[in-house]
């Protein structure tokens, strides 16, 4: 009993003071231009399911130490797929969420990353361009509403299908326009297996992690990465730590299996993984020991199927973005109906790793 | 007052006189055969929306004059469809409004087009492949039935997804066998970006438009396009100037991005551009000026989404066909749920635009 | 009447005798090692729609006689697909019935073939393919609960659905590894159409067809395609005689339409079609005339869907495994809320043809 209400108390100390963040914005109440920098904010963190914006502020921090294009990409992004909800006037309960700006935040800095000639350090875009990625964020917006209703949103999250799908359509039709040129990653080929395995140098593994932090908002940076952990700390310890484990097993998964090396140390074995880790630990499951096993599964399974997104890809040379995650946190997610083992969150209801794990243990999660 | 009034009676009046088409063709009731001639009609009309057997004809006038085989493919296919609805005994509401017939006229005119070794006039096919024909055709009216269950068809329509899927079926399955002989144009090649822009010659945007209107029915011929164009204005003005606006803008978007200037003039940019103008502007939607602006929104996204299409089947050499309008009308369609600011109509209540319209306006669509 | 009572009579002396493979194996009621003697005997049975572990022990007999290696995948598969169905504690009813096992037994070999170096006869897999394979005939189960929920199972079944994305997943992504070999029939390239028709030689038909039967569980042996027909024969002589003319039907059209010798004489174009076959012909929809003449259709409409799915797959050098049966059988089954000239019988409620024709003429079919 002690014990128990040890630490409640402790955690009703700390709570409060990372509840800042998650409250409005200061001022956004009153203040239409801080209303927006609530949403763009919000809508940043939102890409790793934390509704907060002291999130959403070190993640853009994180992502304009490496790249101020990518910075404003991010901005553009979030605030023209806001803007669209607000016109089309969705619900306003999702718009300040921030749950109607997370997909045109990655689908901004996506499309202008892979129509850079400089992937890492991201060029900045022609008007042309830059109109294209506004209409872009703005179908994100519909893509989400479409999907969202045939899910059925309220037991079934669209998580980052919107962008995904939305990413493709603007992406793929850039090889047929001499004005929207394709960056030189694009690249179609036919797959062909890998014949030699790799040796891993000391540091793919430290790479392949923070980096595999950093991709899920393209940023080919480790110090981004570990930025980017902070920042979701400030919302919930458990989805950073989570994050890192997804992203930890996804390195150690894709060398188990004879990986390239390059590749692992670019991240890319890790930031579906990453995701999914997050998605399924805590946010979409409780976090108990079935949920965290049920977790480590679906981490497991998204690494190959990253692998099988790009092997896919190949011949059309486009990027599987966060499709892995999307499709395996799909599967794990819908599949709770017929499994007693797991504790689902209906996506209404979560709030956070730390809250929902309480609230179950409480019996008020239902 | 008096301005709506006389409204009204100019309505009344041009609208008496087009309900000959919209009414079932003369004789219809009593004669066996004169029921087919306008189930054939009204199917070919559907394609366009318009359950209209005057739009039919005129459709049929403007395929024979370009190309006889085609005008057979499109009566054999609208036939066997609509045939196979009845011998699976369908709700006959579908059969009566030629729901179950306007994916038999596609198939039954891609298929053949895609076989001919020219293209632009069709090649009289084998009987081996009328019979293909025909068994696809009746495959379309299952698919139809399955996708309408799966959409919930009440709400969302399964436009031209019947053809497509089928067609694709249908199509692909032809490079594996030496009696089924893919046409010219079926040649799988990787996808490679334009480097160079093009200069558009006058006249690009002139056969863009009206080829992109024939192209609807496979025909590569802007007279045809001109007569299309009439036939959906005998049953609605405004369906007819949404289809000519959608291909205009096909075409000055593609032009915009870059595209080549002879795929723009073949009216590969106008034809799924016109199809989602028709089928948001006025069809699905109340062409109110939220509408109109929706309407835009999806039209934009329709030509890129095209270009997306073509580049994701290059490897394997097969057309887009509707399938771009598909996408990006089912996610504009199915979006509706979570907008307020557009007046969807569901598929069972729509007519067409002007009435829609005159319906709305007076609190009688729900 | 006297007939019908002949009838049966008759009926109950050979079903009675029968029965044996449909109630529980002898001792699993209080044995646990023979409740999972069951489950793995009925799970093999389930592939084939028959619940029956008579059935499945003649079908892992018929996969023995060819290849060790495939027998003990086939085990596997079914046990670990089975056992994380009990983890995550689904339904009882289904895993009793073995629906929980029949697409980890799928997986299971096909896994092992494609990662052989002789698809004929199987190597042994390396522990980590061990591994491998059985995480992806675990999330076989995942994949099912989840598809089951999208599909709502209680009207429509997931087929082998589960097995084949899973199949996909973990195969596409054994090109990016160089510690998961694929084997040397997964070979992308640009498909490219048939110039030349073949001769067919004696005997294309009876291997085309034998071999069929065999494919469904990846075995390149005509004389375990008669093995399965028996196998079959024990729980259902109808369902052994849809599966038979499926087969025979397959490689008829795959002649007519000019297929390669080669490909025919495998039995490619019959396993999908036998498939297709037994789920529409009995099992899904009662068999009488409407049903039989339905059946036909679907049929015949795989075979040329199987071609497709091996264009599409042509360019990653994937295998279609039983995708055009999923495909066709998916559109007819759920295109049946269409259609009143079929009887469809719910998943729930569908035993075996026989007993399902019966009961529907009693009208205890609902």
């Amino acid at each position: 009993m002690s014990t128990t209400s040890a630490q409640q108390a402790r955690r009703s100390a700390l709570d409060s003071a990372l509840d800042v963040g998650r409250a409005p914005f200061p001022g956004a109440g009153s203040n239409g231009a801080l209303q927006w920098v609530d949403r763009v904010l919000r809508g940043t963190g939102q890409v790793v399911f934390q509704a907060n914006w002291l999130t959403g502020l070190l993640i853009l921090v994180a992502i304009g130490i490496n790249s101020p294009v990518y910075l404003v990409a991010a901005v553009v992004g979030v605030a023209a797929s806001t803007a669209t909800a607000l016109l089309l006037r969705m619900e306003h309960g999702m718009v300040d969420a921030g749950l109607t700006g997370f997909n045109g935040c990655l689908f901004g800095i996506g499309l202008v990353a892979y129509l850079s000639r400089d992937f890492t350090a991201g060029s900045w875009p022609s008007a042309l361009v830059w109109a294209y990625v506004v209409v872009g964020a703005a179908m994100t917006t519909v893509m989400l509403s479409a999907i969202g209703s045939l899910l059925g949103s309220r037991t079934t999250p669209a998580l980052t299908s919107p962008f995904v799908f939305t990413a493709w359509i603007f992406l793929f039709a850039t090889l047929r326009f001499s004005r929207l040129v394709p960056g030189p990653l694009l690249d179609p080929s036919l797959p062909t297996p890998l014949v030699h395995g790799d040796v891993y140098p000391l540091g793919t593994w430290f790479l392949g992690t923070f980096k595999g932090i950093a991709e899920i908002f393209f940023q080919d940076n480790w110090v981004s990465g570990l930025v980017i952990l902070l920042a979701i700390a400030v919302n919930s310890r458990m989805s950073a730590l989570m994050g890192l484990l997804g992203s930890v097993l996804g390195v150690g998964v894709a060398m188990l299996s004879g990986a390239r090396a390059t590749t692992i140390a670019l991240g890319l074995f890790g930031f579906n993984a990453a995701l999914t880790a997050m998605a399924l630990g805590g946010v979409f499951f409780v976090l108990n020991r079935a949920g965290f096993c049920y977790t480590l599964f679906g981490v497991v399974v998204t690494v190959w199927a990253w692998a099988t997104m790009s092997v896919l890809l190949s011949p059309v040379g486009m990027p599987t973005f966060t499709s892995a995650f999307v499709l395996v946190g799909w599967v794990f997610i819908i599949g709770k109906a017929g499994f007693r083992a797991v504790v689902p969150i209906d996506p209404g209801l979560s709030t956070y790793p730390e809250d929902n794990l309480r609230r179950w243990r409480a019996d008020q999660l239902s």
